[in-house]
């Protein structure tokens, strides 16, 4: 077989209509009716016999051609900051499965929280008539304002709109409330001092956890929260550090909130080096698949992930601006 | 502001040509020179106020008119067999970061080792004018042969083409030689008696990986390799599973060399569980990102993710069938 560079590939006719409705016997209207208008168009007998030959052949109706004179596509682009968190793959794997189902096929970008890269994705997208603009944790970029205001069907996920104003819908759980349960676990324990560990708060899902917490201890006369912030690396190194923070207190509380299990994970290697990780309980967001498996040491909110397809799938005909779906979440407790 | 359905968004004429134009006080056939046909076509003053125009107002070519009419498209389909694995989703940030600086365009999916998904995407890629489909772990499926006979530029990444002939470029570690380096460091420490834990050798990957193994343990007189199946769920219940076989065994080696690391998470459970984690030393195969975190007693042969990026785009431009471009490995031991 001889290989074909690049180019001359994109440069080979495709399997054309007429090919199919010869290999299929039948004429190119009645092909043509029965896979781009449906099965009703023909006898189940016709349909069948084109579709095989179709299927055989490998062809499609032309997806460039088609979306542009329906305007239409199979494609939802699926936007998620960081991928290399198990949870935000576990969330995507969710909604593509829920796609799948409905016939949509998802389109997947890594943005690395860099709105560079989201803009040029969110623009390649709309060039090709992407269906939605799903985006599992967004950052505010002029595309998205550009977006927004053109009133394109956006779906946030996880993290609400960073926006000044809501673009389109949410879905994910309701972060301050999680951040309150958490906190009034933690004090129903009799712990009446605890460290808040968090990164950056300009994302609103920090910032609502840490409200929640901050409300929980408030109500609490004499608690004490101390709030130690990561610095703005990724959270597994920011949480080591901050945990050197909180180990150079003079009587550090054992019990530490971390904004999310990442940044527990690095709190945890910090206590473990200084030999100190029986000395402290850790608590995170997110539950990560790993927990289980490699942190027994770690209780953390969790959401069940199959729950956000069908979530996704529900806002996706006609997205409304503010309108917010929150899905249950539980606090994941670390056995023994 | 009021939100349209998905629908009415679909249905809204895009930004045009002729508006980027009037914008820029130029001609359209100007317009379109400087933005199609590159900037050497207008003076530089032309090209600036052209650009700020189509930029300001959010302009771009029509994909789908542009795709079809050059047939060549910004999108690179990238397909990754389980983003959950943080290796992959590592590599696949490289991947993306390699292409975006060459102007294009990742478009990915999860194909969760599914054939009907991977040949939904391919397909749904091909009829976009993908410019080349790069599979990050890819399954043998019926898209896949079609594609292979047709000459599509395929580039297989991180475990070779799984069809019976190579049909592109392979981009990975040479697993055998891994495998056996693996080997030989175990047997180099003075251990005689080693497990091999592995889950399905369907895969070429792990088949290769214990190839390398099993040549080096054949090769030293005495040395006795015993191997245990991990029955086929997802990875990390298999190695639980498969550590139960193990010490079931009246006198279990002290060395398990896992396939990848996330058969060693499951293996270090089920050691943990027992009380027993302190009796094995685990090897595993992936260096996934959260072993220095939570896994610090697990020795891991790594390949630096970076280096994916610009291997995969060195073979964009006419990956050969057969081609195999090997990443440097090493073994990464664990602290002590």
């Amino acid at each position: 077989m001889t290989q074909d560079s690049t180019a001359d590939w994109q440069a080979r006719p495709r399997v054309s209509l007429r090919l199919v409705a010869q290999a299929a016997g039948v004429s190119i209207a009645t092909a043509s009716r029965v896979l781009n208008d449906g099965p009703d168009k023909a006898s189940a007998e016709t349909v069948l016999r084109v579709r095989e030959a179709a299927e055989r052949l490998g062809y499609r109706p032309g997806g460039a051609a088609q979306a542009l004179r329906r305007r239409e596509s199979r494609i939802v682009a699926v936007l998620a900051a960081a991928l290399i968190n198990p949870v935000m793959a576990t969330i995507v794997a969710s909604i593509g499965h829920a796609l799948r189902a409905e016939g949509l096929v998802m389109a997947l970008c890594d943005t690395h929280e860099d709105a560079a890269i989201q803009d040029d994705f969110l623009t390649e997208m709309q060039a090709q008539n992407a269906r939605a603009f799903v985006l599992v944790g967004a950052v505010d970029s002029p595309g998205l304002t550009r977006l927004r205001a053109a009133g394109a069907p956006l779906i946030f996920v996880n993290r609400p709109d960073p926006g000044p104003a809501p673009g389109g819908a949410y879905v994910g759980i309701d972060n301050a409330a999680a951040g309150e349960a958490l906190a009034r676990h933690v004090l129903a324990l009799g712990t009446q001092r605890a460290i808040l560990l968090h990164g950056s708060l300009e994302r609103t899902a920090g910032t609502e956890r840490a409200r929640g917490i901050r409300a929980a201890f408030a109500a609490v006369p004499d608690a004490e929260l101390i709030a130690v912030e990561a610095p703005g690396l990724d959270q597994l190194t920011g949480g080591l550090q901050a945990m050197a923070q909180v180990l150079s207190l003079r009587d550090p509380p054992r019990a530490v909130l971390c904004l999310s299990d990442a940044l527990a994970y690095g709190a945890w290697r910090g206590a473990r080096e200084a030999g100190r990780q029986e000395g402290f309980d850790l608590y995170g967001f997110d539950n990560l698949l790993f927990n289980d498996w490699v942190a027994p040491w770690l209780s953390s909110v969790a959401v069940d992930p199959a729950a956000f397809g069908p979530a996704v799938l529900a806002q996706l005909p006609a997205p409304r601006a503010g309108s917010r779906c929150f899905l249950p979440h539980r606090l994941h407790l670390r056995p023994g």
